[in-house]
């Protein structure tokens, strides 16, 4: 299991606003059937490394169905072999080491 | 106001769990008094750019305290000038806009 | 045409140098064929979407044959459709308007 | 000394071109003083925190300077306390541990 996160941003679109291309995204990830959840800095992910670049194929070209002329996507890669961690694995751990502090 | 993620990440300290450090951040986030919420690939917070350079300088330092001898910072910064939007509104704009697909 | 950047960082591996794992990425790259440059804080490629993430696929396992347990990779993908563009043009445009400056 | 990369991309000005807003940016890398090379991707600076701090809220601001209404900007911050490193000496460490494979 490895957990990413995926941010594709459209550029030169002509309007600051850029939810419109964020909801046609998600939209593809909801269909993907991968794990996944909204930040507001981008979506995370969960799955396989396969399913991951699979996923990454997708939605960095949904911007251009759009209507977009340039898109960048910027993504992070976070896999653990010696152990299954989740994202909510991760946030819990560091909440109860948090705790103790 | 400015929204940006901050993950801050020590580099070569011996073992896969980087926990303790990332709690040891969440501790000077807590108590810098700005707006974050933790993900499970950084934190995002919210406010003056000048506010979020000096939470940046001072989340980078901890992992040094805490006996790290590198240390890598990822920040992205998204500022709008056109008007004042915070991450809950980003997530509910897209979500308004996934609604109606 | 597509410009990425791509940065493998093995993480908990005991030494602040990294060199040894970044070294055996740059020789995956070598062998991928794809057009791609060395720089202080990543590799800089060149080539379809899918040739990107194939390489991705490929260089972000490599830390784990060298011993590492965990690895973080960071990329960019940066890709216009209405015009092809390389990264030295991207270089010299940059300059060619500064030079106006 | 800390090695960074910056990367400050306008959003929804209307061209996939953004060379323009880009040589702005390297025009004040350039008056700043500190060390910067610029890549395909962004520009690797390197000096000490608070010089990279403020550089990147001088950078940050530039777009909207020449008429953007939203700016993201992304960074890396490196920084080894072990020993200085420079992006050159990064650069010969890893093509030095090439040669020898």
């Amino acid at each position: 299991m490895v957990i990413a996160e995926i941010t594709v941003t459209p550029l030169g679109t002509g309007s600051p606003s850029l939810s419109k291309y964020v909801a046609a995204c998600a939209k593809v990830l909801n269909e993907s059937g991968v794990n996944h959840t909204l930040t507001p800095m981008g979506s995370v992910i969960e799955g396989t490394l396969d399913e991951i670049l699979e996923v990454i194929r997708k939605v960095h070209s949904v911007p251009f169905a759009e209507g977009a002329q340039r898109v960048s996507t910027r993504i992070v890669i976070d896999e653990r072999r010696d152990k299954d961690v989740t994202g909510k694995d991760k946030i819990a751990s560091v909440q109860s080491k948090l705790a103790g502090k």
